[in-house]
């Protein structure tokens, strides 16, 4: 079944944060399952980078406005990157 | 011809910059034309991450250690994406 947004976004801030105390390779390990996780659950680049915008901005409440800023910037260039990975699921589907 | 990474991470960097100071549409349609460039360039996902990433750690030096961090952690994800972006590209090239 597939994880609700919220779900993956709590997860994805309880493995960060760790992570950022930690920074162990148990942390890359939580990272590299979350991506699985997240793919699993057709969850675009560009929603995945919104994600990490939205809990970074919750744990760095003091971060420059302009580095803020940088990630709508990012956004826009990740969009092409989503319509590739809709286009190859699109494309392995109608492989199978 | 393919645009150099260094040509690229200069680009980048410019239409980031000028984004950050003017806030404008203009700047977002430049998101989405450099897009389009790396798209043709075969960069990655991961790879545009870590481009934005030397970027603001460049344009920010005050950015929070947390914050700079949390970009390896995301890059890790994004590793996923990358996988499946070079999958669509061969499946797409083999239905040429």
């Amino acid at each position: 079944m597939a994880d609700s947004y919220a779900i993956l976004e709590d997860q994805y801030k309880k493995i960060l944060n760790k992570y950022l105390q930690e920074k162990d390779e148990q942390g890359l390990y939580h990272a590299q399952q979350f991506s699985k996780k997240v793919m699993e659950n057709q969850i675009s680049p560009e929603e995945m980078v919104s994600l990490h915008l939205e809990i970074i901005e919750d744990l760095f409440p003091n971060l420059p406005a302009g580095a803020r800023d940088s990630f709508e910037f990012l956004l826009e260039v990740m969009i092409g990157y989503g319509l590739a990975y809709r286009e190859h699921q699109s494309l392995r589907d109608r492989q199978k």
